[in-house]
């Protein structure tokens, strides 16, 4: 997505991927296999480019430092991908910087856990490496500590969650600010994925201008280039807690490829590029649905019932091109416009009635 | 643009442009540098592929209905490129089917045209290789028939034009027909180009039905599979006459990305590969300014004033990555959005007035 952006500007794109049959392949001016967690692999990759961007956070930030020390543009730096690849890192970050988040400690490990201060229930979330739920315990007593990770992590006040939120932000190398209206996220209770999102939330004008007002410091804060998102708890006393940033373009900003007047991968060039930011307005409301692989199958996708999404009025359907589907695994996404809320909802239970990834 | 939209379906695409440097030459699975004119390289071209559309008509037609001797499908069909590759043939075509067209003879030469029955002024267009103007004579009296070109192609009567319009029609291999409001363009008396358009147009409701009556009408009658402009004259009469058409996306739909539920190039791909066509329903007023090459500059382009377009709201800037520039070239064009015709009517202008490709 970022890459269809990217033709109407008359750049010249070069990817990197570990997946030989990755959906960006074919894409871009050349397409270079290796592991991005090697650091020299990433320098090779790079070493001939102008700038350099990244759309997943788990990368040899060694490697992009090296980069930087060759005098290339990296944007986010290496130096805000490596704070937040460390969730504990992250939350002290927060802490530092007077941004509201969950209370929290950081240990080394069990025999840390047992000694602290925090009282069940709790989160465990591993500092390094946890992803999409993975590294991630809820400790409903204090014997449990023993199912924790026993490594590097935090231990966290369980949240009581009204809503989850979620706001892009987006800053340019030369400091302009700018943010899409907050999100909110329905999450899949098994799969722990965002099932499908609304834009903008319904929630209050005040905390939605809250979040944003949040989304933008930490932008400065973290002096980003590019887009971020900002993911947040709305919690039932109506507090705002922010829970993790991901600094590249992001599942809750799918949306605004349709729904907003400037996508949010059209901004994540634009503020790379050093050019004006567009308009973050709706359009029109909008949801997000992911298309997950369907459990019990794996294997080259099969699309089932994708000639009723294309006859919806106001959906877009997004495939990604993954050669192989498995359970779970966001294969695509649909997006929905409609007038209002309700119509939403209604064009939100189609897509999810009617769209099946099997194999 | 055709390559963006499928990039959300899946799909694979082969491209072949007789220029090396053609924009898609990074674009898709494979690039083929070959002569489109030529039967045996478009036949070569395509002969490992399952479907074959074109995004110019002036290509070889015996190529095409080799391929579709070979089984392959071919939209739009070798027919019908070969039928609007001849304007005289067009122009009995409209004819015979009872769609109001400007009143014309069929000449051979001047020698037919001395003796003809239509009398000055009149418009001699060349039957075959005539393009955006080119190939085009205003006759004001008989002695400038000794100025026409003296080859195969028709008489037509002057009209008397109150405004062009535009109406991009689909039609799936199914047979499922749609089309999008009418547009109207405003061209360039200098370049003969299309200067911009206005999506809807600004006529009565009555006229646009008519119009986009007729587009359907003939979409049908020429067993169309794909998208296709369908020109016209609104008479200072209140008449219509189709002018021409072209079979293929098409410059007066490229305000569809923005400005409609679906794209003109969304819906090209879904008539081809018979899925259901998406909505052609207007999301907000759009006009569309196309970026020619400046007079006076000639090789790489430079897109100066981009930055101040990219800085105004409900703007969308779509570069063709041609590498070099020359006048009147077509480089690019801008797409801008606002909720009245005021709005747009200044955007338009701000983009006139800032933008300027030089070299």
């Amino acid at each position: 997505m970022l890459f269809e952006s990217s033709l109407d500007l008359d750049l010249e794109l070069h990817f990197m991927d570990p997946d030989p049959q990755a959906p960006c392949k074919d894409l871009g001016a050349s397409f270079t296999v290796g592991d991005i967690n090697d650091s020299t692999a990433v320098r090779d990759f790079a070493s001939n480019l102008d700038l350099i961007s990244i759309e997943i956070e788990r990368v040899s930030v060694e490697g992009l430092r090296e980069l930087e020390e060759m005098g290339k543009e990296v944007y986010p730096s290496s130096e805000l991908i490596g704070m937040v690849q460390n969730k504990a890192r992250q939350k002290n970050f927060f802490k530092e910087h007077g941004i509201p988040t969950a209370p929290f400690v950081t240990v080394s490990g069990r025999e840390e856990m047992r000694n602290s201060s925090m009282k069940a229930p709790f989160v465990n979330k591993i500092a390094v490496g946890g992803y999409d739920g993975r590294g991630v315990f809820i400790v409903k007593s204090d014997a449990e500590i023993e199912k924790c990770f026993d490594e590097p992590g935090i231990l966290e006040e369980l949240a009581d969650i009204e809503k989850e939120i979620s706001v892009v932000v987006v800053r340019s190398k030369s400091g302009e600010i700018s943010c899409f209206p907050t999100v909110e996220m329905v999450f899949d209770p098994v799969a722990n994925l965002v099932d499908h999102l609304i834009s903008p939330a319904e929630i209050s004008r005040e905390k939605s201008e809250e979040a944003e007002g949040l989304s933008k410091k930490l932008a400065g804060q973290m002096s980003l280039v590019g887009v971020m998102a900002v993911e947040m708890f709305l919690l039932k006393d109506g507090k705002i807690w922010v829970n993790e940033v991901a600094p590249r373009p992001h599942n809750s900003g799918h949306q605004s490829i349709e729904g907003n007047f400037c996508s949010q991968y059209d901004q994540h060039l634009r503020a790379i590029l050093d050019l004006p930011l567009g308009s973050t307005e709706t359009i029109l409301p909008s949801a997000m649905i992911n298309i997950l692989g369907s459990q019990g199958y794996e294997g080259p996708p099969i699309y089932s019932g994708l000639e009723k999404i294309l006859d919806l009025k106001g959906a877009y359907v997004h495939l990604y091109a993954k050669k192989i589907t498995k359970p779970f695994r966001k294969m695509g996404h649909v997006t929905v416009l409609a007038k209002n809320i309700e119509e939403l909802e209604k064009r939100i239970l189609f897509v999810k009635e009617h769209l099946k990834i099997i194999a």
